[in-house]
């Protein structure tokens, strides 16, 4: 093998390829999978949104744009600002990209390499891999589930040192789907405030919540200091395959992650940004009746996981996931997952692809139809019963 | 302003967003500007690519799909390769993004900064700006005009030494145009094998030959070995607003770009993809007479222009812009551009954006309907005459 740079032999990927690599071997020995391991919703996509689309490829949104994003789309995301967290970001405070690439693009612009991040554990894997690649030092804190998942801000402060740049939150959070209160936000921006760091606010599940209100640090510096929100279309829209999401920050620091993407990426389709701004302005009625079968989807979920020997699963407040805890079942995370796939046919994730935390849960993915939810749950139960 | 990253401090972005602006800033005051300045067609998208980017939305094709890109559009790409290229990659060598992100992960993996990059000069920006913020040194090899704008590899051979990772080749060329004759692909392919460096060659243009024929150095190693091809769909099939490309290359290097990708990305939209199989398979003929089109765009600029007092160009090999030369007018390449900005209402971009070579030129972009190339012209001899 030729010489390749330390930044990419340091590329981890994530780490559910490997059950999805595993499951796609099986699929193609004919078995018939039930896949609870991809966040991706499997209860469709939202009409006005594909119809979106295809209306702005007609009419020629076909050519570069702004790297930036299209003042339309950025204009659509500050009146939604406004109208959910209460206060009103200026365009130039926004960037469209993909919500992965707001990740790489904010660590690559806070930290230098050797420097630190405080992010979640168990937490959304693709932080890691990116501090990992760049050579940041990523720092987990724990969500103790005999604390609701709750983050205290107290752990947090423990973490941060004077190398440290950048926090992550992750509220509601994958996979615990527990949404910070809101005392905690005020202490952990307050140590943000203290130590001046950039604070970043990953609400990519901000729509989806079923207990409790979603609370944005953003309330506190308007993103005009150091909350960097991220936020996609992904989770909250049904609209994973359209890789629109969106960054809003201080200015200065927006407009260097413009120029990052724009040097490594030049802009978002027009077209997919056209289907943006359908999502955050029309088709309400179907948008909540979308959420309404996600709550449905969570309980259903959480019922038939209790239900399972050796299985404990408490309803989370937000997010697509149940966190279940398996250490009743006496097996590892791992080993739970892989007798899952090969004995009664179901993915899961095991709890460890989250961090070092995780270990002793596994994450299934409830944006499914309830009957596959059954199904799949039963499958479980006829081999741990 | 708050610490912001060594990497991001480097970032420049394309020069040409400095002509873009004012033209937007015009514009704005009610000014018509006819715009040769950005490299994207005007003269319409394909039909086809429209319907099947439709047609694979209403299929479903809108979730999550594999970061290296789909099955089918690598098999698609496999095809296509051995039909133009006479040889047939494996799907295993073909990774998925927009060419703007070949180019950032080719030399994250390949380089490490502080190392070095030979590529063309004059040459297409993005090179030079993805070196520049990731600290890695690049090195522009002249093309001489006197000389046909011809790679010469024996410039090349002068500019390698031991810290050199990556040769950059582009043809055709943007901005010149010129198509490399098949001998300086076999010598420079020789000076890569010798030197044990990568080669990236840069076919976006590839496509758009109207005199000459395009050779890839993919012939000597099959991309097995060190030829990374690099080409996409924004200019041979006018799908710029897709941003859709692929690189072909040695597996283990396509694998870690893939992870990169994957981890900075997660994937290219999938009914994006499905648009990239119908480019490559559907619509010969509207295709034909696009290209048809672009060639009668490119004469009518070169006559029109030799018409101007002070200006040469010679009728570029490939590509879609006109490189010429305007040091008859006794103007700088930037001071030409103000002009023709300011009091003709044109925009071009100067020779300078593409490299410290390109002093004494000025690029268009002839991908417009010949009514506004001529036009176009008409008001600059008014200017310069």
């Amino acid at each position: 093998m030729k010489h390749l740079t330390s930044n990419s032999q340091r590329l981890t990927g994530q780490p559910m390829f490997q059950v999805l690599a595993r499951v796609k071997e099986l699929q193609a020995q004919g078995k018939d999978i039930i896949r609870f391991e991809i966040g991706d919703s499997t209860l469709g996509v939202l009409d006005h949104v594909v119809q979106a689309t295809k209306k702005a490829l007609d009419a020629g949104y076909t050519q570069y744009v702004s790297s930036q994003g299209t003042m339309e789309l950025r204009k659509a995301i500050c009146d939604h600002t406004e109208k959910t967290l209460g206060w009103r970001p200026r365009e130039a405070q926004v960037v469209i990209m993909p919500a992965n690439a707001v990740i790489d693009t904010v660590i690559r612009c806070a930290v230098e390499p050797g420097e630190k991040v405080v992010a979640p554990d168990p937490g959304f894997p693709t932080y890691r891999a990116v501090a990992n690649y760049y050579g940041v030092d990523m720092v987990g804190y724990r969500q103790r589930e005999n604390n609701g998942f709750y983050v205290a801000a107290e752990d947090i402060r423990q973490l941060v040192d004077r190398n440290t740049r950048l926090l992550i939150l992750n509220s509601p959070n994958n996979p615990t789907g527990m949404i910070m209160k809101a005392e905690a936000v005020e202490e952990v921006y307050k140590i943000a405030d203290k130590e001046d760091m950039y604070l970043l606010s990953d609400e990519v599940y901000s729509k989806l919540v079923y207990e409790g209100q979603h609370v944005s640090p953003s309330i506190y510096d308007r993103c005009e200091e150091r909350t960097i929100i991220l936020n996609g279309f992904s989770k909250g829209y049904a609209m994973s395959g359209w890789r629109l999401g969106y960054a809003i920050g201080p200015e200065d620091f927006i407009s260097k992650m413009a120029l990052m993407f724009e040097t490594i990426y030049s802009c978002v389709p027009p077209f997919v940004q056209m289907a943006g701004i359908s999502a955050l302005t029309e088709g309400r009625v179907a948008l909540n009746a979308y959420h309404a079968r996600l709550r449905g989807a969570r309980d259903v979920m959480v019922e038939e996981l209790n239900k399972l020997p050796g299985v404990k699963c408490a309803p989370p407040a937000g997010a697509i996931y149940a966190f279940a805890d398996i250490t009743g079942t006496g097996y590892s995370s791992e080993v739970f997952v892989r007798k899952m796939l090969e004995e009664a046919g179901v993915a899961v994730l095991p709890g460890t692809n989250f961090g070092h935390w995780g270990e002793g849960y596994v994450r299934m993915c409830f944006a499914r139809p309830d009957s596959e939810i059954r199904e799949g749950c039963a499958r479980m139960q006829r081999v741990l019963g």
